[in-house]
């Protein structure tokens, strides 16, 4: 038997611990969006600072403007240094009345079809998905008495917030925190039985904007046709947002916007994706993307310009014949590498001012932004977890993209220079910001397995 | 001194007693729309009724499904037969707090200019206006002893709720109801000093529409790009409803659309009005209309098409990425003489499909509709109301266009063939509809005046 086999073993027989302190987590009512469980932020900090003294970590609760972070480094070991990051914080748990159990009161509940679910909430986002890592240590520190390679962990309490501290915290501890790459552990398998590394992300810029027309709402008897419309106008812009290909129609979007790369095309490709089945499982049937673009390229590799919300005028209930003075809405662009968020929100407002007529104003409130990211596909690091993740699962890995976008590791490569290799166990029905949040059993005990073979393969890196 | 003369002496004489009787009417609350005012309501009919007939009037209280109405028929004389039609009913107070006067308890105040204002609730929307005709018609009968000519008068008590007893109404009364034209004071003047005729309002048809793309509201992260954005898709409506000319974009729109004849042009072009500053005190410096035609023409004698309010998605404080799956707005067009209302909504609603994608849907809900109406402006019965504003006033009628609609005028129209003159003394300023509503006294003075003048110059027609 080689160390590594003894090591799952470990971690095959520590399970129901694990579990234990899983469900120990999960009792912490750590909602960081609501002051009065600010205690309880703090209670699921110290929790985790003292799970990784266990691990011989010096580990400590850092105070930040918000909720406190917890940094551990373990023992110094040659080879690759890894920071792996996650969040102890959670949604909040409205509306109760949903829940079949009670969101701090974690459950196992047997299912059907084999699986078992582990309820409650964070039991997925983020504390079982952290634990799997947590849980990978404990197991090679029982059997060897120490961690494989250089591990670094860093945990903050207001991601469900908005990360609000972790820039400046990043920013003031740097020389701490720099490792070789940074670990997460908060994303989704490809499907129940295939695993994945999320190797590209699409970054962001977001805006509100409104325009005004006269002075005031005016009836449409009176000054229809004559006095500018504020939802007109609005309705013009936002009409020629996008071409009738799918393309987004502001000058200068595209420039630099940089192709999705023959290798990740190549692996895409590969992935059994249904384009079909993913519009019509949402009741669509026809991509309203680019045109000559492949769904997943659409979602995953293309930019885009999305409204979330408009207002303007009269909605209530019947009918006033009102002009509207006012109009806005609510806008985001998914960017891809080589699109500066800061340049796109001034390419926006430059389409949007010249859409104004000269008697009309118009006003644009900033949102966040985040760059776009895309990992090497052939990293060696990326390349030794890729065949760790394939040998526990007996599948090939899932290298694959997201539409989303994730501001924080753009923090962490803008701030510390790192990289990010996004690894995780959850699979897509798991209700995450939702009533009855679940992790699936297999997702824990095989999460905490693969990372117990990834943290030996990075030996060999 | 003629007979004429006597009667204006008598309308100056009794103008006291006038404003008696105008207050006990005010402090009635006939607020139509609000069903605790329902016995209210009742009591004005009834005191309308018994005015009537102290002028020798056959007069009745008419049940409805509403509110009831008042007819009223004058002694049988040679010459023309005139249908006098006003309304008892109001507004709504609400705000109470910003009236500064109780509103159903009328009061004379006196302003810096010279002019008294006569406020409370309906002072001049319709009770004050009503009240000048039939105070006329009073001063003739007291010198005379009777009218000079044939005058019926009907009163409802539903204007301010959409009239929905009138049209059956008159279909069930055709006969006793038919007269040669309708008299209707419930209109402006052209300004402070200057007499109007309405001779032309726009007609109207309202809709509402709705589009549904995917079958429920997705994440931009997620979706982005690939699934439509409802709010996108009704952006793109709205932005193709009207030409960057200004001209309504709709297919066949303006097929029929009858051209503002030429004497109206005539008459507009005489009148003085400042398209400048009608803008400019909306805050607005550049019309929106049709290029090429005059801000007069763009609000009375073209059609236009209006968005009144717009909904979709996310509107509140923060951000939410949400590509929402639903989206509306409430639209209306103002039409002109050879737009068939009916016609319109159908070129609309084939307009909205055309733009809809195959897996996507929308629906519509229809409001009311209204057709536009001209009066020739040769009338004999216009032309002698003419003079008699212009000698009373000492200036020259104007004959002015309403980009309003009104559709109870289209009921008489349609159902008993009845054209209308629409001759009030209202001012901009009234404030109806609003807190503090008022009629100047030199309104209702000059008014009685006016139709004293009015009916002996009818005589000759």
């Amino acid at each position: 038997m080689t160390t590594l086999d003894t090591v799952l073993a470990e971690a095959d027989r520590q399970l129901d611990q694990s579990l234990e302190r899983l469900f120990e987590l999960i009792r912490i009512p750590s909602v960081s969006t609501e002051p009065h469980y600010a205690a309880a932020c703090r209670r699921a900090a110290e929790w985790l600072r003292d799970e990784l003294a266990s691990l011989d970590f010096d580990a400590s609760v850092r105070d930040t403007a918000g909720h406190p972070m917890v940094v551990g480094h373990g023992p110094k070991v040659a080879g690759p240094h890894v920071l792996f990051y996650g969040h102890y914080d959670v949604q909040p748990v409205d509306p109760l009345a949903l829940w079949t159990t009670p969101p701090f009161e974690p459950s196992l509940v047997p299912q059907p079809d084999g699986e078992t679910f582990i309820t409650g909430r964070g039991a997925s986002d983020d504390k079982g998905q952290l634990l799997t890592f947590i849980e990978a240590c404990r197991a090679w520190k029982t059997v060897t008495g120490s961690l494989p390679i250089q591990v670094s962990m860093l945990f903050e309490g207001e991601e469900e917030a908005g990360s609000p501290s972790l820039g400046p915290f990043l920013e003031a501890n740097a020389d701490d925190l720099r490792a070789d790459t940074i670990l997460v552990c908060d994303t989704d398998m490809w499907d129940r039985e295939t695993p994945a590394i999320t190797t590209m992300w699409r970054g962001f810029v977001s805006e509100e904007f409104e325009v005004t027309t006269a002075d005031r709402d005016l009836h449409s008897g009176m000054f229809g046709s004559a006095a500018r419309n504020a939802v007109q106008l609005l309705g013009s812009i936002i009409g020629a947002l996008r071409n009738e290909d799918g393309s987004v129609a502001i000058p200068g979007f595209y420039d630099g916007a940089i192709e999705l790369p023959a290798a990740n095309k190549a692996e895409w490709e590969r992935l059994p994706f249904d384009a079909e089945k993913f519009l019509g499982d949402i009741g669509l049937s026809i991509p309203a993307g680019e045109a000559g673009r492949s769904v997943l390229e659409q979602v995953w590799a293309r930019p885009t310009a999305e409204v979330h919300g408009v207002w303007g005028g009269y909605s209530g209930d019947g009918f006033k014949t009102v002009i509207p003075a006012k109009a806005g809405a609510k806008i985001s662009f998914r960017l891809v590498a080589g699109q500066d968020p800061h340049r796109i929100r001034d390419l926006f407002r430059d389409f949007v001012r010249a859409m104004i007529p000269a008697d009309c104003s118009v006003t644009f409130k900033a949102y966040g932004t985040a760059a776009a990211q895309s990992m090497p596909l052939d990293g060696k690091l990326l390349t030794k977890a890729k065949e760790a993740l394939t040998t526990e699962w007996q599948r090939e890995t899932a290298l694959a993209g997201t539409g989303g976008s994730i501001p924080i590791l753009g923090e962490f490569k803008e701030r510390l220079g790192m990289d990010s290799l996004l690894i995780g166990f959850a699979r897509f029905d798991n209700r995450i910001h939702s009533p009855n949040e679940k992790y699936d059993l297999s997702s824990f005990h095989k999460g905490i397995r693969s990372w117990v073979r990834i943290l030996h393969a990075f030996t060999e890196a």
